[in-house]
């Protein structure tokens, strides 16, 4: 696979960190900018990563296995990225994309118990090297993400809510130990912070070390 | 993933080495002699496995990237495997499944060259460490193979038979690959015998090897 002169860019992060209000913001950020670029995520309008996503949600199918699940999903970004990302960055844009490998890593491999080891194995498979080269990790404590969506919507946290409480935190554990495998490209965002300091904090890092070429 | 107390057995080969006519015969086989047993193939029936094929098959999705397509053969595998293969051999049965991880191996990894070592660890994944403790490959020169299926449909052989000559050939060459890789394993048989032979020698083989514990 020939790796265009493009730039893959991103997004990650657990509940309640605005990550799609701040992809909107850096969407018009781009856009002011005259950076050639698209905005984009799984399936993404791809029809085989659509009918493969159909197959992963359907609610009739009661009994997928882990292992089948996190197969498909792998499946579902190999085309997404045959399809949409590598023509991109074939043309030369930014590709901005919410969520990537990490996220099968975190939440299949270690939430759910598969190993990140083994779950990178077939994410290695279906991206064939291709590799963000910067991810940002929106990092928040997750009682005060839960305690945000809550309060957008206008609720109280739930019992629900809290018995997801020890799922949320190894989704933070297992973000972190990325961070620290790939300290190089990925960059933690402090999700606590207002919207604005983080789409702030977001634009700086871009420009420094990625937007000073375009 | 518990091992059960079955016996798992596949058969493998290319085109025209009688391959399902054999698999019938053998299924009679193990009704007369008392085996609990069943004889399957992927997606076996199964409803996700079924609906990952539907995906595959579909000839409205023209640009199936060569990866997705291996990776959904993988995943309608593990749900195959866990639906259906693994119950059968935790209740001590026999099962005899028509093409396996081999299959994948020879035809996505070698002879569509995706490379049987990368195939191989998304099917690791998928399998998780369940291989075959016997394999029947039914081996035949893709020249007589090919004349076998001709002389069936009352055909000559045609251009299109001819162009895939090569294909054939290399669906060979890997699938030699693997008998010398797994010798332990996969027993060759030789399919240019008359199909009354090619089962008497799967039915020896069966009995030295497997059999003499039912």
């Amino acid at each position: 696979m020939s790796h265009g002169r493009g730039i893959f860019v991103t997004l990650e992060g657990g509940e309640g960190t605005g990550k799609t209000t701040v992809i909107g913001k850096l969407k018009d950020y781009l856009e002011n900018r005259s950076v050639p670029h698209i905005v984009t995520r799984e399936p993404g309008g791809i029809e085989i990563a659509e009918k493969i996503r159909e197959v992963i949600l359907n609610p009739s199918h009661t009994a997928m296995d882990p292992r089948t699940e996190a197969l498909l999903y792998a499946a579902s970004r190999s085309q997404h990225l045959a399809e949409k990302v590598e023509p991109a960055l074939a043309e030369g844009k930014l590709v901005l994309c919410d969520r990537f490998v990490d996220s099968s890593l975190v939440y299949q491999g270690y939430a759910r118990g598969i190993g990140m080891d083994e779950v990178w194995s077939i994410n290695q498979f279906a991206i064939h090297d291709r590799m963000p080269q910067l991810t940002f990790y929106l990092d928040i404590e997750p009682e005060v993400g839960l305690a945000r969506i809550a309060a957008n919507r206008n609720r109280e946290v739930n019992r629900l809510d809290l018995e997801d409480l020890s799922f949320h935190h190894k989704v933070r554990e297992g973000y972190l130990q990325l961070v620290e495998r790939f300290s190089d490209r990925i960059v933690v965002i402090d999700a606590s912070q207002t919207l604005e300091n983080v789409e702030r904090d977001i634009i700086r890092s871009l420009e420094e070390r990625i937007l000073k070429d375009f």
